[in-house]
């Protein structure tokens, strides 16, 4: 865990350093990933069953290895105790209300020159959504990539899952069942990726990818970008905190573990204007690691990235913050909507102290499907747009194109498009 | 030119082969580009140095040989001449105003629980235009990426160009003026790509990159992606017809060739009801390609590339539509609404006899950067949203914790995240 203090004459380049320094990509990763997608993309199912082997342990002989039915999800659902099955619906519940509201309008109008013009949204036809299997198998995951596409009006939406020697994780099954999805295929890792992009026998292509992964995925997802849309190009998780010295040190030690605990490649930051909460919320972090469960994880994520800045006024926070565009911000202060109006880049806010960042993670109704790595300087969180397409559309009459018909055939001769101009010529003679 | 009949026995083998035919990716490509983003990555102008000096022919010596001044743009649209002037100004004011009534609503709602949610979309710092040098630089492309960029907010946009020994086009400084652009840097390339993606030390980083250009700078684009936003994966262009045989065959022969004009790799397809209508299209193709200026590649794209599709009815069309989802469609029929509904996957659709695609291009307002390449599927054509991002917030005060805050405890512990449950209870009790 590091220190900084804005009142240090070399602040700049330490944090600096810290923004620039977790690194994500790997060329060996990106080099077996094309190998991948090239064997998956040639000789399909086959290429399937030898990763499935090779990777998961998994054999995909007789039709029942390859997808598990919506019975079984059915089944899943029904044998979850009360509590977790209300839980996962009230989650559902709030997650479907929040991005129902996200539906862009459509818009169609005829201006003054005579010109109808708008644009239609549409669903894309079918989506695919990569769950992981093992420890990162989480059921919150599946609903906040399943219900905006469902949302959206998305007709096909089809999970892809690794089910390492044949084994899945009830929880993940009755999510599915909850959000509706229409198929799962027992395919896991960059090749399951490529069956959803390119096709093969037995699973038909998709038009979108989301949903987390391992770094295998991620570039999977990122090399196909464009012979498919995807939600984004996910890197390791952040948290920041904005916190004066009027919080309760447990409660930020523990919002900063809640990220900690994801991956030791997460990163938790504090700043606060008060050295001595720092020093309280640190003394705390390492009290709540001595009996953690999630420790050895938690405990690398604090250790390698983790920071306590401490600024002179909180007003030097929101350019910190916007230099760091983290993924989830924390504003623990009793009034956060100036700094809220401050803060220009990141993906998700939350505000007040009542407000702990993993409400978000679960049940608040926003998507947890956030910009990580920076990139909430020019990307937004996961919504219905991402399984929308809006085309947009022109219509003219004689009139319309008398009034603006000329200036089109000025500006294609001066590009030299002759055909350009000719083709709105012919129609105004 | 292919002609197919959807009587014909072996059309679906036919049009499927149509649909996959053209080939976008070129591995050697890819690799030089990967050469030259390192390059720039790690020696800066240094590399932009050789690289203008081996591509352009342009030394990159004293500081004016690196910008072109906002006062050239200012003496360069000072010396167009009126008609042209007015044509961009008509043009930048229509695109203006269809982009304006783009931008997205924030949202900022409590609900019966108690949860203040929404969200809040706020432009990038800083947006990269490129603009290609040559044949293919068009001021009404600078106006079309330029204008919606402005209108979403943002701060700094920045335009890359080469100017091949030495030479830019005084209709793109013009629109660079209209558009009001704040730099324009005289480099091109995946180079230039690089350098607005990595920043050197003369060119400050930019969040989000768009504008068209060759393959390389395309790849550059596609592999920066997550680095920073991009527009889109831009492919070879296309142009859908459906036409019945009341249309007079030498306009659409003329849409068809606004088409072919641009690229040998553009594709132009009619759909058409009646065959005999078919041939008369192509007799007029022929005849005005004889005395086309572009002919060159019109003529290649039309021999290689181009298709007439006879449909028994045009209850058909739609349905090929949508395989193909291709980047412009026109409805050449008395009554395209029926049509319109039906077309799921178009990036911008043409209304009648009277709506040829080039008023799209130039002054109708929406944008006519598209997707290609059969991205319809699943992309839309660029807008404010491109230049934009969304960031989420939520508010819980203690009722409203009180009321959803056990069941992300029960979700957290299920998932086998005891600090995010913990963030949670410390604050319930």
């Amino acid at each position: 865990m590091q220190q900084l203090s804005t009142s240090d004459q070399n602040f700049t380049a330490q944090f600096r350093k810290l923004v620039n320094a977790r690194r994500e990509s790997d060329a060996d990763v990106a080099l077996q990933v094309t190998d991948i997608l090239r064997e998956v993309r040639a000789r399909g199912d086959a290429a399937l069953e030898e990763y499935s082997m090779r990777y998961d342990g998994h054999a995909l002989t007789i039709d029942d290895d390859w997808v598990i039915t919506p019975e079984r999800c059915k089944d899943a659902y029904d044998g979850l105790d009360s509590e977790l099955r209300g839980a996962l619906e009230l989650a559902a519940d709030r997650i479907r209300a929040y991005h129902e509201a996200q539906l862009p309008p459509d818009r169609d109008f005829t201006d003054a020159a005579g010109v109808r013009q708008g644009a239609i949204w549409r669903p894309v036809d079918a989506a695919g959504l990569y769950v992981p299997g093992g420890r990162a198998a989480y059921p919150s995951s599946l609903l906040m990539n399943a219900i905006p596409a469902k949302v959206a009006g998305v007709e096909r939406l089809v999970v892809t899952t690794p089910t390492p020697k044949g084994e899945s994780n009830p929880l993940v099954l009755a999510a599915a069942h909850i959000a509706g999805i229409d198929e799962i295929w027992r395919v896991g890792g960059a090749q399951a990726v490529a069956a959803l992009a390119y096709g093969t026998d037995r699973i038909e292509k998709v038009d979108v990818i989301t949903g987390p992964g391992n770094a295998w995925v991620a570039e999977a997802k990122r090399q196909l970008y464009g012979v498919v849309g995807i939600d984004m190009v996910a890197g390791p998780s952040e948290i920041l905190v904005i916190a004066d010295k009027d919080n309760n040190p447990e409660w930020i030690a523990a919002d900063l573990l809640s990220q900690a605990e994801h991956d030791p490649t997460s990163q938790s930051i504090l700043i606060t204007d008060d050295a001595t909460f720092g020093a309280l919320v640190e003394d705390c972090i390492d009290l709540q690691l001595a009996t953690l469960a999630t420790s050895k994880t938690a405990k690398a994520s604090w250790d390698e990235h983790g920071a306590i800045i401490v600024v002179g006024s909180l007003d030097e926070a929101p350019a910190l913050a916007n230099e760091l565009a983290a993924e989830h911000v924390e504003l623990a202060v009793a009034d956060p909507e100036p700094l809220l109006k401050a803060i220009r880049h990141a993906g998700s806010v939350f505000l007040g102290r009542m407000t702990p960042e993993a409400v978000g993670d679960y049940v608040a109704g926003p998507n947890h499907v956030l910009p990580t790595g920076r990139r909430a300087r020019f990307a937004s969180g996961l919504s219905v747009l991402d399984f929308m397409k809006r085309t947009s559309f022109i219509s003219l009459d004689e009139a319309a194109l008398g009034a603006i018909g000329p200036a089109a055939v000025a500006l294609a001769h001066a590009e030299g498009l002759p055909a350009h101009a000719k083709s709105v010529e012919l129609r105004l003679k």
